[in-house]
């Protein structure tokens, strides 16, 4: 076993890089319909154009371009209507020169015609006159076979998430499964000889499992699969067995264990019994979340999550969600932008010396100006992470920010 | 029937204010577990302290304060330690002057002691006795009964989303059980002759059901529960029909029809055919996005979207999502921020007269420089929307953007 003392701080960006070492998740077929949010596993390629037929664009009359040249208000061009195409249909009549088809927007273009004429550019006389005031272009108002996206197009690589405009378009090309990376299966462990289950009433001294909770949510939300994998003493062989048989069955472990010292040398020493482990980060340079334990277990990724509940909190949304992220494929989970908001801080920040610093604040809007409210307290406590909207970051090897200075708030997910 | 001319073009201001009518759905109550991202329905207080005991905030040794008084490295006090306190274990042992009890962090304070010295600041001597080189003072490293949450604190008013850390929260309190606004059960009609059901092969002249996989995957992200009512065709009776059903199942009605003129009087006139309708808006001042109609029928909102795929996304966006978080109860539901990130356009943009412009833009990085790419393309097209990767808006009465300018790109949902 490496002593403790072997590992230094690792930043956040060293832990993100680690996170390569994990594999995406195996993939799944799943309905179109479920596979918003989802995680695209291999490449999809468009089977047909869209459209599929040319189509108008405007509600008019399809027309031969030619026959409207020089059409103006004062010396219209005049055509003959010869009847019109319905939504759906296929033209039962061909455009010859001289002739026009009044079609809706989306109609099919009859044969012989390559340009329609919008409706406001025309008038209907009661012979069937058509009074065509403004020239057309060959092609205009019309969707052309393929200029959506044409047969064979690369729509989506693997590691794309999938959007509702992305399934719209998927719908249209009638693919209706789609493959894509499972759900990270993830195992919430709570350790801790204080903790009682929530919906038990605690002895003096004793705590609920509110960690587990929080944890269970944010992967819930993050489009994982949670479950409370329960709750272990602090005690070498108990957490030991419990993570054996979690890693059995899960594809990540969160860890949701205590701050002491003591504590969270036992969580390090049940790790590294276990066959193929490897301790990868023990300790973050950042501020609060500084102890947490990355690993890799026969390949699978165990977080352990500081015991208090606002170094939990950040954790999982500094940390946790780009690695739910990796592991559901998503190929850009190192930069995944998540929500933010720009605000003015409303008084002087002072950041941690050789850490990242994530500071709690509150949005509040004064006069037209979005003021970000620094909360403060120390992150044993539970009610500031409430009270709060979001983060601010004060990078590394910053001193502090100032009062009034713009910032970027990252919003809390939900 | 008003005349449909008697309609002019709302804001989406007007729009959203005019979401008022509406009330949030009931109340039911779910699960802890199942509560993350739902919207408290009634007032919830602490229904007792956080913590419930005093409790140690440091790994150290519980103390009286006055006992380490002038204590300084030269100059130590020194204690007797006469045992410690497990996690989760009620004190055996009162703290009496001159004594010191060892315990960890989340340990309760035992009686007599009143502050907890860091071990970072003492020696333990081979006989017990404790060396403390710097003072504590009373309260110092504890944290009091009721200091996080006092029992009766309001906790979440009626309208908050319950976010991960809220989640945690409720979990320490016990409260297991909680009263969220219903998710609203949103019928999704696709009117339309020339609409087959995705899983078919479209005819000559037909298309698939794009728009209403389009609308139930947004509903589906944001916390509704979606279900396809059926492809109607562009007929009054049919379509007056369709609209009675699903009105008497569901919540909310989004109608994805046609682009039409023809198509979307024909919507126009069904919904006011119904029982209790009235026509709220009938088109809105944004583009792409103009046809859009919201009807009111007996207290029951219908969004009819633009049959353009890309009017249909910008308006769910836009609209359809404040509408859900409305009606889910959503206190704040007309200024949710929803993700964005900041960004330099890289070309200049020409707004849109008396109208708010929202332009589809894909993100690029360059020598670390973001910037925002406008693509163009048709309402009529599916595969803008798919390449972009949110949306610049140009408010109203704004003649451009310009080149290098910096805005705010509102990224779209997942």
């Amino acid at each position: 076993m490496k002593p403790l003392s072997f590992f230094r701080l690792k930043t956040r960006e060293e832990v993100l890089a680690l996170y390569q070492r994990f594999s995406p998740l195996d993939a799944e077929e799943v309905a179109l319909l479920d596979a918003a949010g989802r995680v695209v596993a291999a490449e999809i390629r468009a089977p047909e154009d869209i459209p599929p037929f040319p189509r108008a664009s405007m509600d008019g009359y399809a027309v031969r371009a030619q026959d409207t040249f020089g059409a103006t208000p004062g010396s219209p061009q005049y055509l003959t209507i010869i009847g019109e195409v319905a939504m759906g249909a296929v033209p039962d009549r061909q455009v010859a020169p001289g002739e026009a088809l009044r079609l809706p927007t989306g109609a099919m273009l009859p044969p012989g015609a390559d340009a329609v004429v919008m409706v406001e550019y025309t008038a209907e006389h009661p012979d069937l006159t058509l009074e065509v005031r403004r020239p057309v272009a060959p092609g205009e108002n019309v969707l052309q076979p393929g200029e959506d996206v044409p047969q064979g197009e690369a729509l989506f690589s693997a590691g794309r998430r999938l959007r509702p405009q992305d399934i719209g378009l998927l719908a249209a090309l009638g693919i209706i499964s789609i493959p894509v990376h499972r759900r990270p299966l993830t195992a919430v462990i709570s350790s801790g000889d204080e903790i009682v289950p929530v919906s038990q009433t605690p002895g003096p001294a004793q705590v609920r499992d509110s960690n587990a909770y929080l944890a269970s949510a944010w992967v819930e939300l993050l489009g994982g699969a949670p479950f409370l994998w329960g709750i272990v003493p602090d005690d070498y062989r108990a957490l030991k067995n419990s993570l054996a048989g979690a890693l059995a069955e899960a594809d990540l472990i969160l860890i949701s264990g205590g701050s002491s010292v003591g504590v969270r040398d036992l969580t390090m020493e049940a790790i590294q019994a276990l066959p193929g482990a490897e301790i990868l980060v023990h300790g973050v340079a950042i501020r609060p979340g500084k102890p947490t334990i990355l690993a890799a277990v026969s390949g699978k990724p165990l977080l352990g999550l500081p015991g208090h509940p606002a170094s939990a909190a950040v954790v999982m949304h500094v940390l946790g969600r780009p690695l739910l992220a990796r592991l559901a494929g998503l190929s850009d989970y190192q930069t995944d932008r998540g929500g933010c908001v720009r605000a003015r801080l409303s008084r002087n920040l002072a950041g941690a010396i050789g850490r990242e610093d994530f500071v709690r604040v509150r949005l509040r809007e004064e006069d037209g100006t979005l003021w970000a409210d620094p909360i403060l307290g120390s992150s044993g406590l539970l009610s500031p992470m409430v009270k709060s909207d979001g983060l601010v970051v004060i990078p590394l090897g910053v001193e502090g920010l100032s009062r009034g200075e713009e910032v970027s708030v990252q919003l809390f997910h939900c």
